[in-house]
């Protein structure tokens, strides 16, 4: 009997490949050993294990320390201990069932489309590495110690004063600090704003017919029912707003149509929100960018106590910092907070202090000066490009933004997409982003995002689109 | 009349503070001033301006500039421009209300208590600031142009790659980087889990009788029914599980009583998942840190298909860095992918790359070693300081984590937290955890939140307490 013990000892001995110098100690080494074996399947379940002096004295450790590991895996439950029966293997220790490996759900570059002109983003290769690192440094070794500890709802302090001071400056918000809440982007603003059960904005909610689909299904998720504004040379028929409780807007650049909410819309919307007590919520995804003229001012200063003012750095700086604001009316700073949670569960806090220091330092103006002129060149790029090789098209909404709508004649929407996708480009359509209980006439054109190839690649990429438009293109399709 | 356009450009024009030298030169800074006097009610609503020729000969500017900044408030909605009346100050720009500021709502150190002892956060002064900025700069050099792009929503390769080999290393957990999913932290997991509409998890969902009210209310607001298991020695009443579809479990350490989940009731609940096609979702809120002994291994070892297994950086680093992390049973991913949306809308990126590099560099083991020979120092001096001034109070829950739970004699707690008070000292009664629901006896008790103090105010925090909960403490309370 002891001799089975030993013999036991010694093949699990030999199978554990103790490190005795691995971290933790013998000790530690041991657990991992066994609990691996245990893992693995090479100590199957019911296996009845060694008295821990037999292991011990096999392995040459201490009693003390094979003790200590049975019991470590009897409270982890990987063994079972009972008295007369001994150690063995917990027969609930199920293997890892080998899945099939996820596919990688980011489109790598290698596998995606060649040009990749989807709107969106902004080039990804003009991130300002340095500034950000260097502001980063700045708060990180400036932060007192609380910056550490449960955060603030609202965000930080530094950072909501830093965007009073932009805000006002760069986009015309009249705010103050106290009414401004930090996010990690749109979507968790229009959550946090319709939140179920919460407290602050409830439909029936205006949308613009064209918009993004992701935006109407976190409100269909959201128990909110929309209404859908038709769009005309102005921008949004806000002339057709009635019982809804608010409107979702993005005045400065209509998405992604491209064309600017005119100044008699502007204030008739102002207009609806007094007479009905609705509100606005202004979603100023890019409103940094205009180029033929100063930006017009968000609609957020018309009215701060009936617009819900939303903007991140998304398209300024990167979707990979998860910033953004929230510019509220006094009154739903309270019912904002409490859907966001009684300690800063989001954005996060480090970030937020760099942003800050970004903004006050100047850096932030000057890499958005930067990627204007970037942009207004690959604009302008474009419409020669266009001008030149596909006349027939008409280029609309690039006065601003980081993208262009290439209307096209009835129909042929579809047919350019095959076209587009053959030369290796990606780019949306204008049916994509069209609210399914819109009665406004469908119209045809892709969205160009300009902003989204690093410079390097947006020649191939204007050459590639260009083929696609061309009317040779689409006939060829059609027969193939 | 021509005078009286004269006059009134000289005096708009005196108004207006003109910076030739500000950003944007004289064309943005008249427009940014003719804003600023519509904005304070300088410049009245109706009110008729001078023409465009005329204020630009009174402040020495091109006509064009002059035309142009009128031209920019038309369309921004402060001016009205109509055939044959002039311009006129828009009748609709609202004053922004003077507000009263909102409450600083982060309890600031010189306002709140003296003594911060409530549970819930590491040592804010002890954040590694020189290995995470190193990590911050490695990453941020090393990423590629695509990390500024939109966001894989399961979290960047690199973390769930270091994850999955340290959680195997330090927490037995068993996954692969395919099932791990990056959020921004517990409360995010749980609505990730239970997000309305979502495909993941549904009611009745039993927690334990003493846990976090915040995460009840944040269920309770998903329509989330929850029932109660009692809690005794060994932990959570598992075997009372019935037709619950879901458990919520801290087995390493039952948060807030302290006891870890007894061997028995690990396989228990894990044969209940298995009999009854259940889910264990497991919070290893603060795993890392167990003194006496090595930490516990997490329950989802022993079953990684029937334990959701959430962690995050809030206890190990600080909740100012938002990251948290879920190891998914493979039927799950696809459900809580949707749920979290099409892109990353969550995690900072970047605080993700360097989180992968501080793990994969050792740095992260390092700093949790650190912290938790700290935090046991501190443990001791609790346990000793109470023995030695305190002998009349049980202390529990104190072989692991950041916190520990003074017992205390039935109807005791709320003068012992009066006392505290009068003390300048914070923590929690156990009655504030307490399911609503739960018909487990009342326990009277504090959490003691050791690791919240700074090093050199650790001491000063122990002796207001031990003065808290000197016998002679309560009856002077009761008294006055």
């Amino acid at each position: 009997m002891v001799d089975s013990w030993v013999d036991s000892a010694e093949r699990i001995g030999a199978d554990l490949h103790l490190e005795p110098a691995g971290p933790g100690g013998r000790r530690a080494a041991l657990i991992r050993a066994l609990r691996e074996a245990v893992r693995s399947g090479r100590l199957a379940p019911g296996t009845r294990l060694p008295p821990y002096r037999s292991l011990a004295a096999d392995l040459g450790v201490a009693r003390n320390t094979a003790a200590d590991a049975y019991a470590e895996l009897v409270a982890e439950g990987w063994l079972t201990a009972r008295q007369g029966s001994g150690t063995r293997v917990a027969d609930r220790a199920a293997p890892l069932r080998p899945a099939e490996r996820s596919p990688a759900r980011t489109p790598a570059p290698a596998r995606g489309p060649r040009h990749d002109l989807l709107q969106g983003t902004p080039d990804a290769s003009s991130f300002p590495r340095t500034a950000w690192l260097a502001s980063y440094r700045r708060a990180l070794q400036q932060a007192p110690n609380e910056v550490f500890g449960p955060g603030d709802p609202a965000g930080r302090r530094e950072l909501r004063e830093a965007l009073t001071e932009y805000l006002a400056r760069a986009r015309g918000v009249r705010t103050e600090p106290g009414r401004v809440v930090i996010c990690s982007g749109f979507a968790h603003a229009l959550r946090l704003l319709f939140a179920p059960g919460g407290a602050v904005l409830r439909g029936p909610l205006a949308v613009e017919a064209y918009g993004l689909e992701f935006h109407r299904e976190l409100l269909a998720a959201a128990g909110v029912r929309t209404t859908a504004l038709p769009l005309d040379e102005d921008g949004a028929r806000v002339d057709l707003l009635g019982r809804e409780r608010a409107v979702l807007l993005t005045p400065a650049h209509q998405f992604p149509t491209g064309g600017p909410l005119h100044a008699s819309r502007r204030a008739a919307v102002v207009d609806w929100a007094r007479a009905r007590g609705g509100v606005i919520v202004e979603d100023d995804y890019d409103g940094e960018f205009r180029y033929d003229r100063r930006p017009v001012g968000a609609v957020q200063g018309l009215d701060p106590d009936r617009v819900i003012y939303v903007g991140s750095v998304s398209k300024s700086l990167s979707p990979a910092v998860r910033l953004g604001w929230m510019v509220l009316p006094e009154r739903y700073v309270d019912g904002v907070l409490a859907a966001k949670g009684e300690r800063e569960a989001w954005a996060s806090v480090l970030d937020q202090l760099s942003l800050a220091d970004l903004i006050s330092s100047g850096a932030y103006d000057r890499h958005v000066r930067r990627m204007r002129q970037r942009y207004r060149a690959r604009r302008d790029r474009l419409v020669e490009a266009l001008a030149a090789r596909a006349s027939h098209v008409e280029v609309t909404g690039v006065a601003a933004g980081l993208h262009a709508v290439l209307r096209l004649p009835s129909g042929a929407e579809r047919s350019v997409l095959r076209a587009a996708a053959e030369q290796g480009v990606a780019l949306d359509g204008l049916a994509a982003f069209r609210h399914p209980a819109t009665d406004m006439a469908a119209q045809d054109g892709v969205v160009v995002g300009y902003a989204t190839p690093s410079e390097h690649a947006y020649g191939a990429a204007l050459d590639a689109l260009c083929r696609a438009l061309s009317p040779s293109a689409r006939p060829a399709r059609a027969s193939g």
